[in-house]
């Protein structure tokens, strides 16, 4: 049911949790003190890279009207080359006409795309800046991506036509360069450069486990083990990767199965894999790469169990890498993505270890046998809490707005039937049914964005006091990360599948980059935490708060409002009273509290009917689920509404970002409107006017839809798809693209094997 | 928007629309007469090419406790056999303790699953045979099975870790092999077991649009055309293919920009790609096998257009496979699956065909230049809606049924956390959250099941009427096949996804096979006619009919039920009620008829307002989509009821189907409560006993959730998943087969070039 990747998801650990850090998010959207961003760009030394630069790409044209300005947004001048080198037979045919043309002549931008930036209602270049938390953090993040994606090692070029083996050889060789490239460039692991190289790389690179095992090491390590370790994986001496995770265990941990038995006579750990289940499996980095790692087993000395623990165990030579005695480990095979990363597995027999590999933080076995515990893990607890936030952006996010890019260009440059009888055919973004599949999944992606903002602020809080050792705020981090990763990570992996499928055929070719963003991100709603499972642990959060509400006692802020039941009716008279953030706001709240206390009740119910407690909250678990996506869905549009309400008015943005809201909201009303009816809260005439605002509300997002994608601010290179490019040309470079194919590239076997014994086994009558 | 793959969505057509007799669907499930598979077989005009056809579908295995007695469902052996060659180390360690073990023995079926299997409630054979349509059936459909699975040529034991390139050889080398197989086996395009070949194969195999060539030229040839073409492409001297979509153009027809100027003085068409989106693109086994095509062209002659048209055209030399000349064509390059399938592109500069090779049934150039129209092509067009109706048994159905063998057979096994404290980790089938995504899957799989059965019979109607040259049906028949077409690929596409992602980590493992049966039939959504487009024209025919049903004219009698609109509220009066089948249907009825007659009802306020009737329709979209998704929702839920009815009572049957009817009507009521929230129809306090009822038959189905996929009779060769086999010995075969992936089988040149430097880099502090 739940199973750790451990592979992206956990580096979004390393740098999530490197990253987490006030400075990281400071001047994020809500423009903070002025100071705090110089701070933040004295900080920066980032001098040694180019500021201003070419930029063949996505975004952010710029203020309307001067979009190809400083020359950044030039479509690639390598599509009009491949195309001049094709065959002459095509070559003569396609330019022989221009009849019917839409415009698509290599070497420009789509008229049908270019017109569409010549309307936006707001700055595309200040959105931006207001989604990167400042001008100076996008000039610092466009300088990473360029300094990136200017190196051909980092090419991602030939990506969907590479197979397992191949894309782990370049996985691996971007690590290494890596390495060489930040030190050129002077990028330091706590410089402002850092948190965006990830973003630029597009994810696929190796030893994302490497920084997992650091970081256990840092977190469960005693000083001496810290000072031993860290050095040596900083220098790359040796390889680490991270083995929790075991093939008949996921999230339960106390279930895990491999063992490690103190022998006092030789001072060692011995680890065993006792069972075919007990394997480890899935691990990143451990298929082929590492060298060393960090494997929880359940510790047993004198014969009495301590439950997990961690140790670390070398698997591979330093010398040869062949692996250690009593090691079995290799490759778990093919995944439905993230065939960059070596998920390996592992068994051991009779491994042992000395003493001091166990990680002896918080707890270590003595000499003598005695095993002593020792200190907090609460700060512990608190890390773990915060991985799941801190993947949200860029596993999360990242893929939805860049499906939003990819699917939403793509849409005002294809053209089908005709919408007007006698007028050309028509643009598939000006159909209401494509506008109703695109621009909810723009709206989520910009509710997201805040709502993560909101998040990291959170924790940046919940961190300064614990560091204070005052832990009150940790059930409610926990009911967050749980909640909202759930959340998110659900409704974004179903905004990049509308996405694909909104683009119809083309959208299903490996060439559009859909169908890899969408095999990704699907991931991410397994990784980390099964969803169901974690939806469930904010539910029992809601429901003790809930519980503690009704009884008078004080409940942690964010619920408070579950003390406040109202029953009342939501009072809106018209539709453009759903336009109002207190009105849906409110709407929100209503029926979060209901799912709640409705589902309390049934669990009282029954407890009281005399089934027994864990049967009852098992017999509860489907409203439960629903009780918390209720509450994370308030959360998420309250502090929607609140962010616009905070935004400049200048520049058109906040009142594009209320449209936004307003979407995101409705569509919530719209699609789950039985929630909302239930009690009848919303009334059916009322349901009715959230259905004429919200369909009206698509009218109006529809004409500023691309800019609010090029907002995103994506370069093709970071796109990777020949439906998404800044200039639109998409026939062009799917043609183009296609070219290279491995199928392609030469005559298949198949004919001289199969297809001409079959045409020529009777003498041919034609 | 909307794109044919003209991949296996085609074949379908072929398939399907070929095999679209009465014959096809005799004796499924309702158990229809001898007789009538008889005559429906002789009225078939057709006989040219393929007369029956595959048509596989549901499965099914032994009696209750006799499963395993014709030996075709012992786990294979082979798995010990590698688990005896598995190092002797990790052997050894995984052998020694049997402490805790879940009874993972190799060789033997896993305990958690025989247990499930024990106390089925009712005769899992008997009900494999109904699904069948008759125990004879179930036996010809085995033996084609066997046969088939047991020539290693058809193997598909390394397809999870081949490139593009080598499903394509693998796929070319079985459609070749076939033919040879059907000679040696004396199995006929008419005979018995023609049906079963392609489910047997599950899909990977070419020359599927070789088969729509056929069609196409038999539909559309004149008697003169088809004796010239058949025999050449049934004796393989050609291999043919279907050129319609265009880069930028699909669903619409009209809009196609191929154009085919006749030379009077030559007596010939020339043939020309004008520009890019004119390129013919996605057409199966063009891209690299096939030597004519099929290509739809504008036809000009003397200057005037008269629209789309049929050439054929040959594209590869039938001495040495180059291409002709003036003719570009190659492969589109990688895709979410069918990468056995050479999807091409075509262009063409001036390419000349003689007059003879328009296919001329319905209209021809005189050689004078003369356009001549003849005969009525509405038979060609009910053709056509019948694809869409076939491709819904192997493409749709059978994924789904495979989905859910895996998730719930692997959900029996796995285990996951405590549900009661002290006990041992529970199944993950025994959490109501697990059996609340899993079971709705299941239900809906029988009742598409039925749906399927009851369009087979309504078509086959429709073509008898149609032969008697009555046309009155097809519009009712068209909006059938589009709506059903749309809401089954739908429903069955979230439902593979709910199975994979219900899998958790493994399911994401290809090894699992879920992300294949995904990536597949995800394709079904757009091909074939992209969903949202099908049920727009579903909803134009729904508003007539109510506009012709208001104003009392008849209507076809599946609509007749608009005609009867009456306001009332649901009588249920406690959660019982709900279980029965006419309180349920009622509610359907009467939420589709709500929707129905309320976008009516705007669609005609908006064109008083003065709107103009495209901008009207326009903006009523989504709700006429969501009207269309009604009606066929209600037509299935009614279909299902009345089929249980009919069912017999004997060997319990009866029972559990009824138990899935309602699971599967309920779930639709719970997961979209809005609709009938909406006038007050169904009432809160009415909706809380649907979710009571609904929740207390996920425990009732759940003790027959295995025997109940079991009945669908899919071998482990065919299931090709390491979770879902029918031993349920997930973890060692995720083991044995990770071993055979290409990144286990050598050491990756990462090391020396990349690992090795980066790890020798300093000299070892190790």
């Amino acid at each position: 049911m739940a199973f750790f990747l451990n592979a992206e998801a956990a580096v979004l650990s390393a740098l999530g949790a490197v990253g987490f850090t006030p400075s990281r998010h400071s001047g994020r959207c809500r423009q903070r003190s002025g100071p705090t961003r110089h701070r933040a760009h004295a900080e920066t030394p980032a001098g040694r890279v180019e500021l201003r630069w070419p930029w063949g790409q996505g975004p952010c044209s710029g203020d309307t009207g001067s979009v190809a300005q400083a020359g950044r947004q030039q479509p690639d001048s390598s599509l009009k080359d491949a195309w001049d080198k094709s065959s002459s037979a095509s070559r003569m045919a396609l330019l022989e006409t221009g009849k019917h043309s839409h415009g698509l002549v290599p070497g420009s931008v789509n008229p049908d795309l270019a017109s569409e930036r010549q309307t936006a209602s707001f700055s595309v270049e200040k959105l931006t800046a207001q989604l990167d938390g400042g001008v100076e953090q996008t000039w610092i993040r466009r300088a990473v991506v360029e300094a990136i994606e200017s190196d051909p090692v980092f090419s991602r070029e030939n990506q969907y036509f590479q197979s397992q083996n191949e894309r782990y050889e370049a996985a691996v060789r971007k690590a290494v360069h890596l390495q060489k490239k930040m030190h050129e460039m002077g990028w330091t692991e706590n410089g402002p450069e850092f948190k965006y190289i990830y973003r630029a790389l597009s994810g696929d690179v190796a030893f994302l486990l490497h920084r997992i095992f650091m970081r256990s090491i840092s977190v469960l390590g005693s000083d001496k083990q810290i000072a031993k370790w860290i050095p040596l994986a900083t220098q790359y001496q040796l390889i680490g990767s991270y083995a929790q995770t075991e093939l008949g265990h996921g999230t339960y941990l106390q279930g895990l199965e491999t063992t490690a038995v103190f022998d006092i006579t030789t001072q060692e750990f011995i680890l065993n894999t006792p069972k075919i289940s007990a394997m480890k499996w899935w691990p990143g980095d451990m298929g082929r790469s590492a060298t060393h790692t960090v494997v929880f087993a359940q510790l047993y000395v004198q014969g009495k169990c301590y439950g997990v623990h961690p140790f670390i165990v070398q698997i591979r030579s330093l010398r040869d890498h062949s692996l250690c005695p009593g090691i079995t480990a290799g490759d778990i095979g093919p995944k439905m993505n993230f065939e960059h990363i070596d998920n390996g597995y592992l068994m051991m027999q009779n491994v042992r270890v000395p003493r001091e590999n166990m990680l002896n933080k918080f707890c270590e076995v003595q000499p003598d046998g005695t095993y002593v515990r020792r200190g907090s893990q609460k700060i512990n607890y608190f890390t773990m809490t915060t991985v799941r936030i801190s993947l949200i952006s860029d596993e999360v996010l990242t893929p939805l707005m860049k499906a939003c890019t990819i699917a939403i260009r793509y849409s005002a440059v294809r053209r089908q039937s005709k919408l007007k009888p006698g007028e050309e055919e028509a643009k598939i973004l000006d159909y209401q049914t494509q506008q109703e599949k695109l621009l909810p999944q723009l709206a989520a992606a910009y509710a997201f964005h805040f709502i993560n903002d909101y998040l990291q602020e959170l924790f940046d809080r919940g961190y300064r006091e614990i560091q204070r050792k005052n832990f009150d705020t940790l059930p409610e981090l926990h009911a967050f990360s749980s909640g909202f990763k759930a959340m998110v990570t659900q409704h974004c992996t179903s905004g990049v599948e509308i996405c694909l499928r909104a683009c119809g055929g083309h959208g299903y070719s490996l060439l559009s980059g859909l169908p890899s963003l969408y095999t990704k991100i699907l991931a991410s709603c397994i990784y980390e935490g099964e969803n169901t499972i974690l939806l469930l642990q904010t539910a029992r959060f809601l429901i003790k708060c809930f519980m503690a509400a009704s009884a008078g006692q004080p409940v942690p802020p964010s619920v408070t409002y579950l003390a406040a039941v109202k029953p009342g009716k939501c009072p809106a008279k018209n539709k453009l009273d759903f336009l109002r953030p207190d009105i849906y706001t409110e709407a929100y709240q209503h029926m979060a509290v209901r799912l709640i206390s409705s589902t309390a009740a049934k669990l009282q119910d029954l407890i009281q009917s005399g089934v027994k407690k864990h049967d009852a909250w098992n017999q509860c678990t489907v409203q439960l689920a629903q009780a918390a996506k209720a509450h994370c869905h308030y959360i998420t549009v309250k502090n929607f509404a609140e962010t616009v309400e905070k935004l400049e008015t200048k520049a058109g943005i906040q009142k594009i970002m209320k449209h936004l809201c307003d979407l995101f909201a409705l569509h919530g009303i719209f699609s789950n409107s039985g929630v909302f009816l239930h009690d009848g809260y919303i009334s059916g005439a009322q349901m009715d006017m959230v259905t004429a605002s919200y369909l009206d509300l698509l009218a109006v997002i529809r004409k500023d839809a691309v800019p609010l994608v090029d907002a995103f601010d994506f370069t093709d290179k970071s796109l990777n798809s020949a439906l998404g490019s800044y200039d639109g040309q998409v026939y062009h470079r799917l043609y183009e693209w296609a070219q290279k194919s491995p199928t392609n590239k030469q005559m298949s076997p198949a004919y001289e094997k199969y297809l001409k014994p079959l045409l020529h086994n009777t003498p041919s009558k034609l």
